[in-house]
């Protein structure tokens, strides 16, 4: 019998990334942050921290042109990247962007991605400072690279949630998702809904402005952005973290699209809220004793709103507490490549 | 008649950099330098800079699985990443490494492409701290992103030759070139000379050291490494420090290696020195009055030899003085990818 050939599939993206994970520093001078958050960290230099995120997005794996116009692609791929550096706390500033075109695309697709990257340097006041152009054989692949600083006093890690924190979330959930499944066409709605929901999949926005309110608040303890799905993010929270966790769900945040899209297509929108990717809201954890300091910062005025959705525990796992009080346990479904 | 659909093809690589290089600024704040050197550079830091630059490899474009073995194909794409620090005078010290992997690659060929990275890391005492891994539907991409440091004083710019200014390369040119056609089939050779083409080829060396000795002997007024070829690579220099260039034919380092392969396959072994790419030798401008001080820093016990190759002019434009003295103008042939 033949011996089975081991692919990424049988291990998967995380198992693959802890099997590269060690032995990876040999100048560990400066470095406080590896693999293992939403961004390195190098330094200090003076006060500051440097932060450093990459992404990768592959046509017919992350988007089908078909599906995105261009300029908002390149949007797009600019927001997630500055969402990482939201989750830390940050400040972004730099970015690096690397393309790889097949011969045939036409040079006004190509130039459409980069207005769309331009477009979000000049919203987020980020220099565009280099990169790399490549042709490829089939398909478009586009590398992201942002750098940014936070004070060295208030950066967010993963790793800081304590049992009994507050879990919030700045935004409603679930609307990416939505927004997704009806621009393949397997769900239906009516505008404005439908318009609202596709542009939360197209257009997210990074939260960088509420990163930097809640780090300098100084009031959180620990924080991620939500790319892969509630659950899912929560999870890397809480092993970071050494704790786990119960999520309220009458608490999850839905936005009236989402409730109204779910009742016409008859799903149920909390699935796609706890498990559904793409949001790119945050996920704050705050010790009980600032809560009324943290829902003061986030009062009239502020950037955005924030709801708690949960809290932390001592106990490991994931729960749900359902609106009749049960308690019920749940595992993350977030999205595989492989 | 249908209008032509204009593609990179009809613009070129660095057409379409021009082309989005405007306009890329909005925190001008601690950026040194953005597109158009080896780096960009960011800070000063204290008295340090920090340079980054990114590298995009792409399956059926820059490499063939089926020529190199995955190994080799992790420590070259950190190796030319590198040279891209060296060029700057800079010391490497943080990798960032997004891989995009098809589904049904064996696991072991991306774990074989980490090892050869991880390899790197060790030998130049680099700190792995992340990147992105994702499934791609045909053909696998590596994307690297370097950083590194070099004292505020002692950065090397492209920009910075002079009329005058000698050339100098630090090692022989054209291997790579010769190696590429050897392991294509194009080309015979016996070994030893078959194989230490092919390695040069597969292996190029980053000139890390003598890239910090060059830079901390402040005898030097420009910098750069050969990717694109001798010609090539030299015409950035001389665009960016607004001069021209002469290069003496009789002092182009060629190997025995490749001597001998050119004696045997009936080619001009100048050819492949002065256009073929991937040598990732430096190639270093010094005022006439360092000349001495600057042999005399590689003299018996440097890192590498240099090797005067010609001088710099004011009047614009590549020449080759020829061995009978004649002068003629020549015209990269770089490589392109569209």
């Amino acid at each position: 019998m033949a011996e089975k050939v081991l692919t990424m599939a049988d291990i998967g993206e995380f198992g693959f990334i802890r099997s590269i994970q060690e032995g990876c520093r040999f100048s560990p001078d400066k470095v406080i942050k590896g693999i293992g958050d939403d961004c390195a960290v190098i330094g200090p230099y003076a006060d500051k921290l440097l932060l450093i995120s990459t992404d990768l997005l592959v046509e017919g794996v992350h988007f089908v042109l078909d599906t995105i116009p261009p300029e908002i692609l390149g949007r797009k791929a600019v927001a997630v990247n500055l969402s990482d550096i939201a989750a830390m706390g940050g400040e972004a500033l730099h970015l690096f962007c690397s393309i790889a075109v097949p011969v045939q695309t036409p040079l006004r697709v190509t130039q459409s991605i980069y207005e769309g990257i331009k477009a979000m340097c000049r919203d987020y006041r980020l220099n565009l400072l280099g990169g790399d152009t490549s042709a490829s054989r089939n398909h478009l692949m586009l590398s992201l690279t942002v750098i940014g600083e936070v004070p060295e006093a208030e950066i967010l890690y993963r790793h800081g949630a304590r049992p009994d924190d507050i879990l919030y979330v700045t935004g409603t959930l679930g609307d990416a998702a939505a927004g997704l499944r009806l621009i393949l066409g397997d769900l239906s709605a009516q505008d404005p809904f439908a318009e609202r929901l596709k542009a939360a999949h197209h257009r997210p926005t990074p939260f960088l402005q509420a990163g930097r309110l809640i780090a300098r608040s100084r009031l959180a303890s620990a924080m991620i952005d939500l790319s892969d799905g509630l659950l899912s993010d929560l999870r890397h929270v809480c092993e970071a973290s050494g704790v786990g966790a119960e999520v309220q769900q009458a608490g999850v945040p839905l936005s009236e699209s989402l409730e109204t899209l779910a009742a016409m297509n008859d799903l149920d929108p909390l699935d796609l809220a706890l498990s559904g990717g793409e949001d790119y809201r945050l996920l704050v954890t705050v010790p009980g004793e600032n809560r009324a300091a943290f829902e003061k910062v986030f009062a009239a005025g502020s950037p955005c709103r924030v709801y708690p959705v949960g809290v932390i525990t001592a106990e490991k796992g994931l729960r749900l507490r359902k609106p009749d009080g049960s308690l019920q346990e749940v595992e993350p479904k977030g999205y595989h490549h492989f």
